[in-house]
């Protein structure tokens, strides 16, 4: 079986570590001859995964086409899924999730909870409808923490993005968590919760951490909300990333329809990892277990500079941290707030966990806010 | 940095899978192109590891050198050497443990325990030395339990090798057990040992679990073992196999220089699998933390015929079981007694591994022997 993935970035690399223990060749597109996957498949295609005809000549002797990105030509995929390949996640839902506003709509009309909003063309209908504080969520495009801003104060709207946007209304939120689930066939598999820690000043994600420190109610709110939401997405990997307010109401902030950041400490702490779960998937094998069987904190090596990181001696100082697993990922230069890589720490025991999470933080160095590790 | 290491096989593969978590380039010598490391490293050379001038040229753009086979030009790492290049292990060490002459003379001088034996140029030699029943193992060129036989009587003799032997006693064995270690710099990993259970007719390990069933005292003889025997190998990961007799005595049957089949369980069940320990090693890292996070079993997957795998539905089967992991090598060739591939199952207690085990046996079908599992 031949298994083509549209983008060659960490998440495609973490899939191919893992799947290369699978019978199948591997295929992978992306434009940068220097990417992360290049040297990692059967075959590398220096493409544009946006283009459709580059797309579809890609997936011509693939048996299945899976995405480690989203902005990809999903004209393409849909015909290929027209010739017979198997598309997974299915071209439709990936369609839906390009774009935030249908995305929106679409918890709207499905009955899943997330903030009030309202979809906006341009700044003067944001002007015009908008209460602050508020969110603008650029429809298309963002990633990453950008294409998103809290819009505070009157001083804010001088920022505003003259562009299609979500606007969404400030919720107060007393944590924000994700969960990752896999499904096939009938088939579920939920991992355990995730709590989130932000870093307010890139909005990106300085630590996660399982377990999430929520009450068994919200728990088995978040498993009934992934139940209801499946069967709606059909077959994939996906990650919801959630608001839990003050009242412990769950909002659906976006979805994911991939492996996810928030996942990658799913490698060392549990049984089966996202990356191990994609692969059963797409090969058709049954699904794994997705618990954990330690605690874990994972955090994002992030760009301190532009130009080439010099990683040694903050490695060795890292990974003389006990139970600590650096993945690097390859990527051919440092740039600032660039996701180089990440670290996860796992441990027997919540004290354990928490010793090591303050290991990892007196280890911070040269840094411009929590996260810049490297330089 | 670049790495380069001779030996493309499946010990290359999982080490490739993890030190591509690192800012290390990858280099790699077989002689088969489509050994399980062609498309998983930076620079893949073809050519014989064996050879002086292959293996000079193949390392001359290496920061490091290592081995994933230890049958290779151990002169060509001497001169590699000289010019400056790190080689883990040492090639004095290679070239010790190529000769298992040299090997049972090197426990003998040092004082490690060993099973008597005396060494033998051919066939009149034994014949007129040996003591019924003995173990007739070839001073070189065996892996996998060839080049081993045990004669157990005077039908047997017929058999032997008229080769340069090692003749060793036939010891009353309890059980058989591996430590791994990782040293550098006076640092010193030692792995939980493991218990291997082996399949008689093929001489070939069946099932390697952890922890092994062993009383403390002998944990702890194993320990003092090995911290004698380090010192004397130096830099490196080495595995050492280990008889276990009916009075708990501990005798070294053999080293290898390198990381083992016996180890492949640390992967999923140890905080740094001994993958990890070699490429931290290579790379001058601090050494990670051997412990064991899970209670684990290692099956191989040995081919059952010539020809090719069919291994879907059977994997399926595998797959089902909760906490399993299926690393498949990749070779080429399905061949009666090759190792394919192995199988790791985890568990949090004793008796939930010993379920999985019992699961794992149930699904050993189309088998020639007990664990011949690919058809």
């Amino acid at each position: 079986m031949k298994i083509g993935i549209l983008g060659g970035g960490q998440l495609g690399k973490m899939f191919l570590q893992q799947v290369v223990n699978y019978p199948v060749k591997t295929k992978i597109l992306d434009p940068n001859p220097n990417c992360s996957c290049a040297h990692l498949c059967d075959e590398f295609v220096v493409g544009d995964f946006n283009d459709y005809q580059t797309v579809l000549t890609f997936g011509q002797d693939c048996e299945v086409i899976s995405i480690e990105i989203e902005h990809i030509s999903v004209k393409a995929l849909k015909e290929l899924q027209k010739q017979g390949k198997k598309i997974i996640p299915s071209p439709e839902i990936i369609e839906l999730i390009q774009d935030k506003g249908l995305q929106k709509d679409f918890y709207k009309n499905n009955d899943i909870p997330t903030a009030d909003y309202f979809l906006a063309q341009n700044q003067d209908q944001i002007l015009e409808k908008a209460k602050l504080p508020f969110v603008q969520k650029l429809r298309t495009g963002g990633y990453d923490g950008k294409g998103v801003q809290v819009i505070k104060n009157k001083e804010d709207l001088k920022n505003l993005w003259d562009k299609h946007s979500v606007i969404e209304n400030l919720c107060e939120i007393k944590k924000e968590l994700a969960v990752i689930f896999a499904s096939k066939n009938g088939e579920l598999a939920i991992y355990p919760p995730v709590e989130m820690v932000f870093d307010p000043q890139l909005n990106l994600v300085e630590m996660v951490k399982i377990p999430a420190e929520i009450s068994p109610t919200v728990q088995e709110n978040i498993n009934n909300l992934v139940k209801k939401f499946a069967p709606l997405v059909g077959e994939g990997i996906f990650a919801i990333e959630l608001f839990l307010t003050n009242n412990d109401e769950l909002l659906v902030n976006e979805t994911a329809p991939r492996v996810h950041n928030s996942g990658h400490l799913s490698i060392e702490a549990c049984y089966s990892s996202q990356f191990d779960q994609m692969a059963r998937i797409l090969i058709g094998y049954p699904l794994g277990n997705p618990l954990n069987h330690s605690y874990a904190a994972m955090f994002n090596l992030i760009g301190a500079k532009n130009g080439k990181a010099n990683t040694f001696e903050q490695f060795s100082k890292l990974l003389k941290i006990p139970n600590c697993s650096i993945h690097w990922y390859g990527k051919d230069d440092l740039r600032i707030g660039r996701k180089m890589g990440h670290l996860t720490v796992i441990a027997n025991s919540s004290s354990q966990l928490n010793d090591l999470i303050q290991k990892v933080r007196n280890e911070e160095c040269n840094k411009l806010t929590l996260n810049f590790f490297i330089n």
